[in-house]
């Protein structure tokens, strides 16, 4: 059974890492991929490898828009086409590199690495929070070393913040899950996606962590987190202070977009969008980065190492594991992606 | 078919290596296992695993006597219940974590991986040496990169020592084995031991090798070595003045306990006791241990690095070896070894 | 299926790597072989590996012609018969280690790993260009990480001179393959060999590459290439001034010799005998060896390693490259190798 869902959308790069003249590599879903930008700026994906000796494109160089591999000279156009072999006056006709549908949005890339028919832009999910300069969007790229999902499961279940994350963005409730007066509820909508909201009142903000409340006020905090499959997640976290209504006195909408890149490491791009602390310059933007990647290199990166080396599978349910409240969440995902995955080998969106 | 015999005891950690509030985590018949001392000082194993999302427990911290998982919180006993869900009055019945039956005796931690109802204490084998203040006994713990069953065939067959050890521990006979007088047996008496007897009469201690017995003057020695499933050898090795009865000249007592880290990693713990050269110090001490563990990493390890790589199985009269005279020892703990597996995988020491 | 061809001849070593006294370990057909010669010279190949516990004998001592093992001390002949066991009067009968023919010839030392009977010397390629000492013979060893058969895509496939080499040795042509007047033919000779022969006027030598040509003067050049399998190439290049007949300007012939280490890594020995540049001193053949090893190991190495990585597979026609009209010779031999594979697993070739 595959491990990947193929008919959907993915980040398979972010904006600012296809630059300029720059090729760039990524393995995703098991498969080498080339990305760079034309001329016009359009920016183009597809398999790194080239049909002849199967050597890497990306070792190659550019002609213009046409890429040409370093092997034996075969040129093939951003559509993949080959234009020129040198040792004959028209390029064999399986001559041809596959390209990936490829639509640049919300500061990433989005891959369709499925059937290409079936790759609707509007399928991809909303995150136009990054879209918002005056939110003073930030962007960012890291990996793991483990199954794209672990990546679902970490990000539906936040109570982990409490316990993980103690020392960073989460050291503020010995209670956390169970506050009086905590909520928490997920469910699947209609459209398919898992939204879930938890909504914690009177609580403080950490203090290493600058999150646009003031230190030492009690607020009210909701965080709603919409997963769109295989694995986008977007986060609005709201807290204004506590038992008032009115102005928010902090809001930001993150952004959790993994792509596996083999079956047991994963490409996590992550971003978010605030209302507060607008006024810094670069240098305190790549504080904010270089806080949150910190984390996750340091905190849920090796804790998803951990479990993958532990389960030695992706599929959790067949390792029974115990099941908390607060799982709900991520229950429901695994539930719905193991469904896209079956339908998905059994030729059935294929067959739509 | 199970790599590993698991109705049996074995070593898990020595006494030392598990002291104070701190935990100790080390990898058995490749499963993880957490070590700590209850506040009473009772020595208990777990499974280093959470039964939630598989988080080793030993990355998590302890709570009196409880270990909290460093991811969502959940909190585990020492008998393995969990006590404490955040999220819920009673956390859920499937929320336990496989302990083992663990024996502290004779300086180590004896883990039994089987079936609970057959872990017998009177099956741990005798090692009570180490248990002689008086001959100040030493006991340390290496690895190697081989299957556990190399260590067997290692350990029960001497000769070994005059070819691989002759710059160390080996380095007196040249025709060992074949030398004038020399005698060997080994049998499997009706507790399934193997039981072995080398005696080699009028030999001299290597130079480098302070064995108790006075340089340059010719001895006779016995090697006793008793195997009990799966890979616990006891070495008793005498030596008196060439030809004569009465006091011993050296008298040393050896534990040489296996213990499987992965099918083709091992754990080596080795020790001994001794009633020469007892006034020295700790530094003393401390150079023994260096010496021993010195021979087994440069000499011992390689080869046995060397010999997985080349069987590449563990079954080795699959790969009809040469049989010499003084293999029968170790070929008689094969037989032994192949039977108990077959044994356990037939389950007919669960029927018992 | 076998990834391996063993009833043919392959370079084990090259003659100076195999010097003295000394032990030389190797691994080809992914069995570990020793190297020795005998007190009058004759070198040896045997399998690295004691018939008793496994230790490669490569780590024993040579007690003269023989070897002893470093484990238990047995002793094996040239022939790889025991010659003794310390333990008991005579041998083991089956304490025999597998010896190979080994022939040396041309600066090198041919292994057959196949059925000792079908060794027939008459059978190994024809490099006797390295025996002639007026050419000054040249020859090295280097490695690369991918499968043997990638050696005879890689070197019967010569274009790509003009496209990963033009730095180095191929800098000259942006039309190549497609010069005017430029010829190619491949065919399967009588004797199954196969025999390709590129002719291209007019050309110009690279300013990096001394090939004994005037740099500046326009040349036709002439390079045949011969391949016997399983993976020996015997390449004459020659070079005349532009349309002329009469002397050379230039003539080399280069050994491409690929011995298989395992199925993805694997063993290059080459070497060239030449008419130019022939008063240099042991530096310029320093300096010549450095050029070539640095070229292979800079340029084609990798572009080996990245195919042996995009393939994964050894069977290229699985994959339905795209055949160029250059790749003639290269698929010749592709399908001489897969029907030599076939009937080595069918037993053809044993039956006769």
């Amino acid at each position: 059974m595959a491990e990947f869902i193929h008919n959907a959308w993915y980040v398979g790069a972010l904006s600012h890492e296809v630059a300029g003249d720059a090729l760039f590599a990524r393995r995703l879903l098991d498969l080498p991929i080339l990305f760079y930008r034309t001329g016009a700026g359009t920016p183009v994906a597809m398999l790194d490898r080239c049909p002849h000796r199967f050597a890497y494109l990306s070792k190659g160089r550019r002609i213009g828009d046409a890429m040409e591999c370093v092997y034996h000279g075969l040129r093939f156009g951003a559509d993949g086409q080959c234009t020129r072999s040198p040792y004959q006056e028209s390029p064999p006709a399986n001559a041809v590199v596959r390209t990936f549908p490829l639509i640049e949005r919300h500061r990433m890339l989005w891959i369709w690495m499925g059937d290409p028919p079936l790759a609707d832009p509007a399928a991809i999910p909303d995150h136009s929070h990054m879209d918002v300069a005056a939110m003073r969007p930030l962007i960012w790229h890291v990996k793991f070393a483990g199954n794209w999902q672990l990546g679902n499961d970490n990000l539906m279940e936040l109570t982990h913040l409490f316990w993980l994350h103690t020392g960073t963005i989460g050291g503020w409730k010995a209670d956390a899950g169970a506050t009086p007066g905590e909520t928490y509820s997920a469910r699947t909508d209609e459209q398919g996606r898992v939204q879930s909201r938890t909504f914690v009142p009177d609580i403080e903000r950490p203090s290493v962590f600058h999150n646009g409340v003031p230190a030492g006020v009690p607020y009210d905090q909701w965080n709603d987190t919409e997963w769109v499959a295989p694995a986008n997640m977007k986060f609005t976290m709201v807290a204004r202070p506590a038992g008032q209504d009115g102005e928010d006195a902090s809001y930001m909408v993150q952004s959790h977009c993994i792509t596996p890149e083999t079956a047991t490491t994963s490409h996590y791009f992550s971003g978010f969008s605030r209302i507060f602390d607008l006024d810094g310059d670069e240098a305190d933007d790549e504080r904010f980065i270089s806080f949150f990647r910190g984390i996750f290199e340091r905190e849920d990166g090796p804790m998803m190492a951990d479990i993958e080396a532990q389960m030695g599978t992706s599929d959790l349910m067949a390792l029974n594991p115990v099941i908390l409240p607060r799982d709900r969440g991520a229950i429901l995902v695994r539930r719905l992606v193991t469904r896209l995955i079956a339908a998905e080998n059994n030729g059935l969106q294929h067959a739509a």
